[in-house]
Formats: structure tokens, C-alpha cells, sequence
């Protein structure tokens, strides 16, 4: 059997995966990503829980170990001033664990290229050259592909599509600016999007004996799919500013699919139907009918580690 | 001596160039684009036109024909349904040529990605593996490089950036959508916002004495060169919508450097000072300071022509 190792590194936890080559996820082991204030500490972790997953593998040859990370520089190998982990600076990660593990490849890049990578091997971009992955999370992640190629810049950094301004003078995102895509279109930022349909509309919705800290837009979705009016409204909020968004992302590299990734998206068409309709109405006629917007075949809970897996194989 | 044919198709003229090895046009023939209204007849004068400028090369080795046009599809040669030309629907004009001519390469690309090419090999982008190219000319155009290879995207037409909503709701575009980068950083969208500024302000300028029709974009740029406060607020106006855009567009392809070409570009620091300013406001902190905004090297009058003879080399 060839496999190789998927890490995927969380605000909370870092997961560590053993992917087969067929792209089943056959092991898995996690630790606290928040214990760790030192880059050094961190790897020399992560190092020792990988020794220990290739060693229970065997015989079976081990093709080598992707990292999917938050502002993960696929260039150098290093995080860079990663907003939700709490060393800080660069983290020269991938130099770090070559110290330590003797493999043929060691990679690392942003977590959102990560799924494209897994998306192209393992899901629904098999047969897609030029495509874009859009990532719902807590941020809006993308990761683009360009003539079978995942796009990484000159800084190594490309693909930051959640920053886009969509609203001139909009949302206040972490990073002191206004109107970003994520800040509506993220999983967090339809949360935001369903209190402000709450404050508008004044109604009652379908999750109301729920606490406010316990709302995800997984369950926005689901109230929209049973009819919640609040619910629907935000769906089609969402829907037309993502849908104008991606008809101008469109514009750059002209990508023959769109695929959509995370929990709100899961939910099916309540979503993905208003996205659709803003997209045709403000794409331009060069490039109507040309373009699909097609839902992640990657599995929400092992998609990270899935695509961090496949930059190595 | 070694050469190729540059062709810069415009809704005006189509002009056809020798172009040398070091980027020198050698000869040039122009004939009216508006006479044709059948791509077959069109193809069949520009076959005759580039037969002749061969045959006047004598023995020297001619490396192809490069074709630069509105609406180029440098996938498979073909100029789509271009508003601006008197033909219509889609002309296969790279096949038609090359039934009359035997040469090695015939390739035709958006007007736009060719000035991108001809940057890479005759202008400032030599050393550059990813930039943006932004043409301001009638309409906003754009070519972009990743890997050293321009971007021609699944369907043949990528970077079409003069498209990419930048005010939602804003100026009415040719297609009849709102908002759109070039009506307000195109040279003529520079014109509309010259007269949005006579309108606020009711000042009076250094072109009072001409008339509306002969306004360019260039002429606010030297008039805000010279302290015309209109023009100033006009190119401060396009300069802070420009940069924001570039720092949304940089989010993409993480490119070194947009290369920034056109007439209102060549007044100098005028425009680009506005520009790095609001870029370097709105571009996000991982990507600050490694971006350049550079005025293309590309001669303004022969751009095209060598943009197009790049394609062959």
C-alpha cells in the first residue's frame, strides 16, 4: 500500500491523517494546536506524532506529508503571521520537520489550496483544468487552479479571495478593512447576515430557542430549506453577493467551474440556487454558459486533511 | 535578419507590422477595419497585406503572424461577437489565414494579453514571472501572467478585468451592467469622471477653451499635471478607485507587479502616486510591500503591433 500523511492545522486542533491512495482517510491522531506558542515545539510535535503513524503503517510506502495551514506560504514552506495560532512570525515549519523526517516530499501551503489540491484529486475537479475552489469557513478561503496548476504567486500567497471588497464602505473585517467577500459569505458572515435579517424583517425564525452563540450557518441553511423565511432571506443574500462576486472573480483567470465547499453549502440547492441566479444575471455575455458553479465533493469533515494529503502525491 | 508580424486589429484600423528581434516595427501598412463587414474578405486583405510586407523582406526568416483583437480568443484563434467591429458573431480569422499563408506560427489573443506579452518581451515585465498588465485605453483591458505563462483560462478569454464590478450600482457599462472598473479608469472613463467634476464643483479648468469632444484622458492628466484642480480630483478620484481595485485583483494571482499602461499613465506620478496610495491602504498586511505598480516601457503608439509580434517569438 502507498499512502501519505494530510495535516491539517486548526486554530484548535491539528489533526494528522494517514490517506490512501484512493483518498480514504485510514488513521487519523489530533492535538491542541493552542498548547503550542513556539514554532520549534510545534513541529517537533507534529514530528513525533508522524514518526509514530508511518511507523504503525509498516512495510507500506509513505509517498510523503502535506500540510494544509492558515496563511501557509506554498513558495517557502513557512506560516506567515497566521491571525488564529498563537506563535507568531514566520514559522519556517517545512525546513523544521525535514530536520527531522526523512521523506521525498514535504509540503505546506495555505489550507484553502490545500482543498483545491484535494478537490482536483480526490473530488468533484478531476476533470477540470482551470477552476477555482471557494471554501466556506470561519474566513472565506479560495485556492485557484490555472492549466492544471494551483496558483501560488510571487508571493506564494495567491488566492486570498475572502479580502475581495464586494461592499464599498461594508462589514468591518479582523483585518481593519471594509466590505470583504468573507464578511458576508463566510460561514461567519452569513451568522452576521441572519441577525441583520432578524433586526430588518423583526420575525420570528424556525431557530429561535437557540442561543446566539450556537448558531451556525449550517443550521441557517437547513431553517431556509424548511421553508424559514428569516432563513431564506439570508440564503438569498448570500447567494446574490456571492453570485456577483464569483462573476467578477471569473473575469481573472477564467475558470471552466466554481466549486463550493463547507457546511452552508451542504445544505443543497437553498444556497446554491440564489448564487447560480445572481451569477448568470451579472456574468458577461463573452463568457455566459461557460461556467459552472458545482458543490465540493469533498467529505466536510476530512477535507482538509484529504487535501493537504494530495499536494504530495 | 529574423522578424515577425505584429497585427493590431482596432474598430478603427487594423495595422500590420514587421516587427525585429529587439522589438523594432521595421515596416507598417494600416487599411480601414470599418469597410468589412465579412470576416472572410477582412481575413482575405490582411492575408495580402502580410504576403506583400514578407515578400518585401526578402530572404530574412519571418517566425509568424501575432494577432492582437477585441474579443481574441487565444484559445482557438477566433475574434467573438466584438462590439466594436463591423463583423459579426464569431470569426475563425487565425484558420482563414492560415489557408493563404505558410508559416510556422499564426496566433491571435485578446488586444489586451498581447500588450501583456509584448511587456514580457520587449517592455518593463522582462524579469517578471507574475504580473498584471492593465491597458487604459476606450475600454479598461488586462493580460495576466502566472509561471511566466499568460493566463488564457478555459474558455480562451481570461482577464477581462474592466469588467470587475468596483462600484455596486454605479455607471452603466456597454454590456448594461453597473459599477464596472473600466467606466470609471478606461481613459474615457477618466473623461465621464472629468465632467462629474466640473459638475461638483463648478470650477472652472485649463480646457474650458476646448470642446467636450476633444477631451482625453491624457489632456486631464497633463492638466492636473500643470494644477488644474479639476483634473486633480479627477485623476485623485481614479487613482483611489484604481489602486483599491489592483489591491482586490492582487488577491488572485499574487502577482509582483501590475504593469500600467495608456495614455493618462504616460503625464507620470500624477495618476500612479494616487494609485500606490490607495493600493497601499487597501491591500491586506501579508502582501504589503510586495507588490509594484510600474508605468509600462511599451511605446504607446507601436504597443499593440508589438504586443501581437510577441506572440510569435
Amino acid at each position: 500500500m502507498v499512502y501519505s500523511i494530510g495535516i491539517d492545522i486548526g486554530g484548535t486542533n491539528t489533526r494528522i491523517g494517514v490517506v490512501s491512495s484512493t483518498g480514504a482517510v485510514t488513521a487519523l491522531e489530533s492535538f491542541s494546536t493552542r498548547e503550542y506558542d513556539d514554532g520549534q515545539l510545534y513541529a517537533d510535535r507534529i514530528a513525533e506524532v508522524a514518526k509514530q503513524l508511518i511507523e504503525n503503517q509498516g512495510t507500506s510506502e509513505c509517498l510523503g506529508i502535506g500540510i494544509g495551514a492558515p496563511n501557509g506560504n506554498g513558495l517557502n514552506g513557512t506560516i506567515e503571521s497566521p491571525p488564529n495560532l498563537n506563535f507568531k512570525g514566520s514559522t519556517q515549519l517545512v525546513a523544521l520537520l525535514k530536520k527531522q523526517i526523512d521523506l521525498p516530499k514535504i509540503e505546506l501551503t495555505n489550507d484553502a489550496n490545500a482543498a483545491a489540491v484535494g478537490e482536483k484529486l480526490y473530488g468533484a475537479a478531476k476533470n477540470y483544468s482551470d477552476f477555482i475552489m471557494i471554501t466556506l469557513g470561519t474566513g472565506l478561503g479560495s485556492g485557484i487552479f490555472v492549466n492544471n496548476k494551483l496558483v501560488l504567486g510571487a508571493n506564494g500567497l495567491a488566492g486570498e479571495l475572502g479580502h475581495v471588497t464586494v461592499i464599498p464602505g461594508g462589514r468591518l473585517c479582523g483585518f481593519g478593512r471594509q466590505g470583504s467577500l468573507e464578511t458576508y459569505c463566510s460561514a461567519t458572515g452569513i451568522v452576521r447576515t441572519f441577525f441583520e435579517k432578524i433586526a430588518e424583517t423583526g420575525k420570528s425564525t424556525l431557530l429561535d430557542h437557540r442561543s446566539i452563540n450556537e448558531i451556525t450557518s449550517k443550521m441557517i441553511a437547513h431553517a431556509a430549506d424548511a421553508g424559514d423565511e428569516v432563513a431564506l432571506a439570508t440564503m438569498n443574500l448570500t447567494g446574490d453577493i456571492l453570485g456577483k462576486a464569483l462573476a467578477s472573480f471569473a473575469l481573472h483567470t477564467a475558470p471552466a467551474a466554481f466549486f463550493l465547499f463547507g457546511g452552508p453549502v451542504h445544505a443543497g440547492e437553498v444556497l446554491l440556487d440564489p448564487i447560480r441566479k445572481s451569477f448568470s444575471a451579472h456574468i458577461i455575455p463573452t463568457y455566459r454558459d461557460k461556467i459552472e458553479i458545482i458543490e465540493s465533493k469533498l467529505p466536510l469533515g476530512d477535507a482538509a486533511i484529504l487535501g493537504a494529503a494530495a499536494l504530495v502525491c
